[in-house]
């Protein structure tokens, strides 16, 4: 069965800072024609960076998109041209202070393939020395150190609601056992 | 430290049939002024599908917002009005023809809280039985029993790269532990 859709058509509806939107008209393998509303994203970057205790750094900050304060990992988006990991590395400094001696990656993935290009790709930090934090103007973000296991409990628990943040914490769960 | 922000104005740029996009300013704790681009999406929920055998329904389909065939679980937008257990027990059942004798709520996150609204619950269903798919006009999916310890290392290879798969796969294993 062919499962590719060629795009007909493209309309750019909307051109922004972090998200642009477009609407493609495809033509399916039954020979229809369908709309895909489409958000282009850059791409992320989050990070799961333990330190010498195995704590895990979380960050607290509020999210105009869910009206609400959640749980999440250091992330931030890819500026162009820049990798990934350098891009996890500025992340962990400029939201937390954090600086990591050791950074590898763990994990790509789609936060939403039915509708957002965003992919995240997700780090494991260790070694971490604290330095100053660089926030972004706009940026408000606390930090907490928290036990592994207990921030693994959060997730089981659903106390943690972030999709990178169940991802990495879940993963991260491996290289522990 | 308040970490909310109130929103000072909202401008609607797209109303469209999965998605709506607007621009909303808001106020910042240090009395700043920025722009948010949040796009609205109803919700929508995903299926960990376990059969008698210990495998998991996977489905194969074309996802144009990242231009490839993806593997994930049956997943589906909540309609108006619907709960999210008559979402995942209608979902499953068109896009795989399965149906579930037991079907619970494990886990509900955002995909993406920097600038969408979308929350995804996960259900867990087994005691499958296997009846026709009703595949919706322009919804081309193919459907694979896979074992279940299999899919979790597809997972932890990132052969599987879906958020909401990522953590129905991750967190069923608890169940099955």
């Amino acid at each position: 069965m062919i499962l590719e859709e060629q795009t007909i058509s493209s309309d750019r509806i909307y051109n922004g800072k972090n998200i642009n939107l477009r609407i493609d008209t495809v033509e399916t393998k039954d020979k229809g024609y369908q709309k895909r509303e489409i958000v282009e994203h850059g791409g992320a970057v989050a990070v799961v960076a333990i330190d010498y205790d195995s704590k895990i750094v979380l960050i607290k900050q509020f999210r105009k998109a869910v009206e609400g304060v959640i749980w999440e990992i250091p992330a931030g988006k890819l500026e162009k041209g820049e990798s990934p990991k350098d891009c996890a590395i500025r992340e962990l400094k400029e939201e937390t202070g954090y600086v990591a001696s050791d950074i590898k990656f763990i994990n790509k993935f789609y936060t939403s393939p039915g509708y957002s290009t965003q992919t995240v790709y997700i780090f494991l930090a260790r070694g971490l020395k604290k330095e100053e934090p660089q926030l972004e103007q706009g940026e408000n973000i606390q930090t907490y150190l928290v036990d592994f296991d207990e921030a693994y409990n959060m997730v089981i628990k659903n106390e943690i609601q972030d999709a990178k943040t169940n991802i990495g914490i879940l993963l991260s769960r491996n290289f522990f056992d």
